[in-house]
């Protein structure tokens, strides 16, 4: 690494508190940028189709998201069948936002860090006694 | 939701395949971007200083990318004390690449998502036979 950099000065710099657990997960992730391009919510079956998830699984997520306040769910009917609405909650809106521009210095982290030289680093090889653990 | 979008056109529009599980994870982002950003590889102890990292909990997820043959861990001594290298392989830093671009796809649709105006939604109560599931 440059001479340049220290290290203490940098701790944590690449620890992303901010990216929320119940948020940053594959599933989840779909869910929400769905219900929040949606803020008169979605039903169930349109959701589900839009993320590609099976019923048990949406359930299993939408339950994680409910019992975080991030997303709620109303049941009723729709055409005389029993429907479920699935809608993000003021509060999941700005979370997910504020968790959003967490993952915007992520990539911005990543695309500095891809200007590192890959070649550089094929053609050090590690001499010096170092071995593969 | 406008009647011009139509859910079956969009199916799996937000599941997000390219996100490989074993990138998106937050201790392993931030493991990845380090090591991307130090193509000569990183000792042990910075890198955990730079991720906020317990020993345990660093070790665990450097196990858990090299296994994946993300990350090449080396064991050498510097100043005559042993010491652990940590690099990022070709095909890591290539897919971590590939993961982040799936990523920039994922902030692209949130702030599309975001533009969906959040008042509307308050102002619209739930009539109609909707209850709280």
């Amino acid at each position: 690494m440059p001479k340049s950099e220290r290290i203490p000065e940098n701790a944590g710099r690449f620890a992303y508190e901010g990216l929320e657990r119940v948020l940053h997960e594959k599933a989840r992730l779909g869910i929400m940028t769905s219900l929040v391009a949606h803020p008169d919510g979605l039903l169930f079956n349109d959701l589900k189709e839009l993320c590609a998830l099976t019923d048990g699984n949406l359930s299993r997520h939408l339950k994680v998201l409910q019992d975080a306040s991030l997303v709620e769910v109303w049941k009723g009917f729709k055409n005389k069948r029993p429907q479920t609405l699935c809608r993000v909650t003021a509060d999941g809106r700005n979370r997910f936002l504020d968790y959003v521009s967490v993952l915007e210095q992520v990539i911005a982290d990543a695309a500095e860090a891809a200007r590192a030289p890959a070649a550089a680093r094929r053609s050090r090889n590690l001499l010096g006694g170092w071995s593969p653990a």
